[in-house]
């Protein structure tokens, strides 16, 4: 069996232990073993520290972007033997795995397009020169440069390819070398994204480096200026969150759970609408896309309580569509959960929410004989206000439809009762209900996803994650934020005030644009 | 004795317990006690939610700018008294005094400044609009929104006043109600503040409580929405930051420690310069002001090994200028320390140092029979790479001056042993040296002061915070980030973004100027 390995302080190793099996969940047989016994994380830090990163940092911004380009086009070439990997290992479909594959590769490159902008920089500016003293001659200005420290991304298993790089694009932009650990279950198209990565020669050596297995003590031996970025559970998180070397050292941290986002549907959509036809389309997208397990997927649809019954038989229709099975048959448009863990924790998932709710299609049952094969299953709450429903994040193929009276009012109220999402959705033309909505449920989430007639033909769905746009939310959703376009780099930066005579600080730390037009 | 009482759900509460004494530390006698037993923080947490929070979402920023100015003119009608009252309490001078008083009531109105010019906005445009579809019909915004929780502010003793008011600047200014907790040794200041504060009727009731003595268990009590900022030490700090309940519910925590912070004079700055005038004046009020008890004070003198002599000589007699004695007596520019408590800890802090420094003026014995009274003390370090140099902060009129070898580089390395500061300053007019200077410790400080022949005639001083630039640092200092204009806001307001019919989102989230001028 393939033994998976670790590319750590400029070479392959692997673990010399008996390592954790992975799986084709299509057979649930095991294909591979993860194993990082034996590795060395101090030299692992270190070499980030005393050589991935003095080469990213003496590059500027536009020297790096170039990178993420020339990235960007080796994992591309890659593109059909990772997809054939991503069926075996993580369930995917044709289109799942294109849609984790491409979400890399395009990330990539955005990143690629917003440093390019930044030319020949070496550090940022934040805001204009503030005259400070009685004249302009004492003022203050605020650069952010790159931390000197190494970061540690540990990432879910169900985006092998774009958690990592996503990730991976605003570090490396920012000039910090990143330390990649992916989630265990989908090791492979992670580990055969990495040494898609090391092979291409693209990164100066020590920017990237890869774990496969535990990270061990790592997260002891973080420093002041390391920065530690995570993307799972919401338990898991707070565990390492609060490491105590974390906390002492003040180590930064991000973290992005799940969370139960809502998707809304406003009491005036027509049926005939293209607004309706959308909300379907997406619902059941978000639903049966990468089998349910997307951070951002809808795992609570609000309709108005005189519509629940219509909405219920349209999706159900719609879900009957999507035939399910062996991921590598291109017919077949939701494949199996990612892992027998996944499996196991989604049918007991559902058994629980069953309890609260009417099954409209679905349940826990095994689909087939083998295989992680659960159904799509959309359930209807007796309660809306249930608190499990809005607790319990089951990450499958699963939805849960709660009745409420069509105000922005409510709908607030049960959308917030989640604790706090990822991404919210609303389905209306009414812009007062709307406008509403979204500042209510604002505080409580990192971004709004708004359908309406007039954009409903072009707009990207909910589930997307975009890199001009912050990933994150508050609350259960981990409290953390990423992408967003530049502010994505703020994570590994250090802001810093600079205070002092007007002329030097207008010529020493000018924006690098106004620079070079001879300012 | 006075017993000093808090503001809690809407009235003024007196502790059920003993109470712990605060003192006058120029007698050493007790003159007040602080006690908060018998509150019910659950109370207090409530009505900040409930009342408090509502009440300041209702109104937009211009609302809220207007509350800070007039809390500002209420502060500052009371001056005298509350001069009078913190030389009794912090033993202050009267020019200490001032510097907190004034720094109070100086950035509510700097805030109020900021808030002003956002109008009627209830929420904060962050950058632009974006095209996400095809064309702009389908687009994609930030906006900023107040969280809907409360803000727990625990100060620190050295800034009674200034320290309360900064935060509460940026909190209200934001929309979130404060909760208060002063610094348990200066309390009696803090407190007819918060009283000056409460009695003014400014504030929307439940806006502002205050705490005196033990927060209890509120820390268990925060919620999601809620946050917490400290002041304080780092020990405290990290245990605070590492309480379970605030890393579950990722309640957000900024922290504001100490830190040894540096100066460095560079190698061509000429003795009879304005330059080098302008660093002993520095120094030396860093030294002295607040008898040294201030985050941002100097604590490292870095100074070319060949000019150690002359400084150590031009700096003592520049310190023996400084009367100290009797806060109360106008001739006196230094008082006792704050606390008996800081007088202990100053003195043991000096014998450290003192193991591995040679001692140019001062030293760790008690100045006179009664009080908590120090001499200005300079040391001069035997090994400037000594460990205990860089990680001892003693919090007091301490410093020490290391020799270096005039290079930035070397002053980069030397004060980034300091692992994080909130602020350092180089006095040189070399521009080449300063921009290597900056740049190579941006990485480990939160603001880097520059003296310059050009801007030392007004440049206001390092160890002053300015409401314009941040405040706070990374690694030792607590890896937090305070006011900087209105960067102070975020940490008070949650970042969303919002995808959508483009139409709708230039219309409903525009920028508020924009929609004033009819856009």
């Amino acid at each position: 069996m393939q033994k998976l390995t670790s590319y750590a302080a400029g070479s392959w190793h692997e673990g010399t232990g008996e390592g954790a099996p992975i799986h084709d969940p299509h057979t649930g047989e095991a294909i591979a073993t993860v194993d990082s016994t034996g590795l060395d994380f101090q030299a692992v830090l270190d070499h980030a520290h005393e050589v991935g990163g003095p080469a990213l940092r003496a590059m500027t911004f536009g020297e790096r972007a170039a990178l993420l380009k020339a990235l960007s086009a080796a994992i591309h070439e890659h593109r059909e033997e990772l997809i054939e990997i991503s069926i075996k290992n993580a369930g995917s479909t044709r289109g799942d795995a294109k849609f984790d594959i491409d979400g890399a590769t395009g990330t990539l490159a955005a990143y690629a397009h917003f440093g390019k902008s930044l030319g020949d920089a070496t550090f940022l500016n934040d805001g204009e020169m503030e005259q400070l003293g009685r004249t302009k001659r004492f003022a203050g200005r605020h650069i952010s440069v790159p931390r000197l420290g190494a970061a540690l991304h540990i990432n879910a298993f169900n985006f092998p390819a774009w958690g990592m790089c996503e990730k991976l694009a605003c570090s490396i932009l920012a000039g910090v070398p990143v330390i990649e650990k992916p989630g265990t279950p989908t090791a492979l198209p992670a580990w055969r994204t990495a040494e898609i990565i090391v092979n291409s020669g693209v990164l100066p050596e020590g920017a990237y480096q890869f774990i496969c297995g535990s990270t061990g003590d790592l997260l002891d031996r973080l420093g002041m200026q390391d920065c530690m970025a995570f993307t799972g559970s919401a338990s898991t998180g707070a565990y390492l969150k609060g490491n105590e070397n974390l906390v002492k050292n003040n180590v930064r941290v991000n973290i992005e759970a799940d969370s139960l986002n809502a998707a809304v549907l406003g009491p005036e959509v027509d049926p005939d609408s293209e607004t309706y036809a959308l909300f379907l389309r997406n619902v059941a997208l978000d639903m049966t896309q990468k089998t349910g397990q997307k951070c951002t997927a809808t795992r609570r649809i609000l309709v108005p309580a005189e519509r629940v019954e219509e909405v219920k038989a349209d999706l159900v229709a719609e879900l009957g569509r999507t035939k399910v099975g062996d991921p590598s048959d291109r017919d077949n448009r939701m494949g199996p959960l990612s892992s027998p863990r996944q499996f196991e924790d989604v049918k007991d998932g559902i058994a629980k929410l069953q309890e609260v709710c009417d099954t409209a299609c679905g349940g826990p049952e095994a689909l087939f004989e083998t295989g992680c094969y659960v159904a799509a299953t959309l359930l209807v709450a007796k309660d809306p206000r249930a608190a499990i429903i809005h607790a319990e994040e089951v990450f499958g193929p699963v939805s849960t439809i709660l009745a409420y009276d069509g105000s922005a009012e409510e709908a607030v109220e049960l959308v917030t009762m989640g604790c706090g999402g990822l991404v919210t959705s609303a389905y209306s033309n009414d812009n007062d209900w709307t406008e509403a909505y979204v500042l209510g449920v604002a505080p409580w989430h990192g971004r709004v996803w708004l359908a309406n007639e007039r954009s409903a033909e072009q707009s990207l769905p909910p589930g997307m994650v975009l890199p001009q746009m912050v990933h994150g939310g508050p609350g259960r959703a981990g409290g953390g934020e990423e992408l967003g376009g530049l502010r994505g780099l703020d994570f590994y930066m250090q802001r810093t005030a600079v205070q002092g005579f007007g002329g030097l600080l207008k010529d020493a730390f000018a924006p690098k644009e106004a620079a070079e037009t001879g300012a």
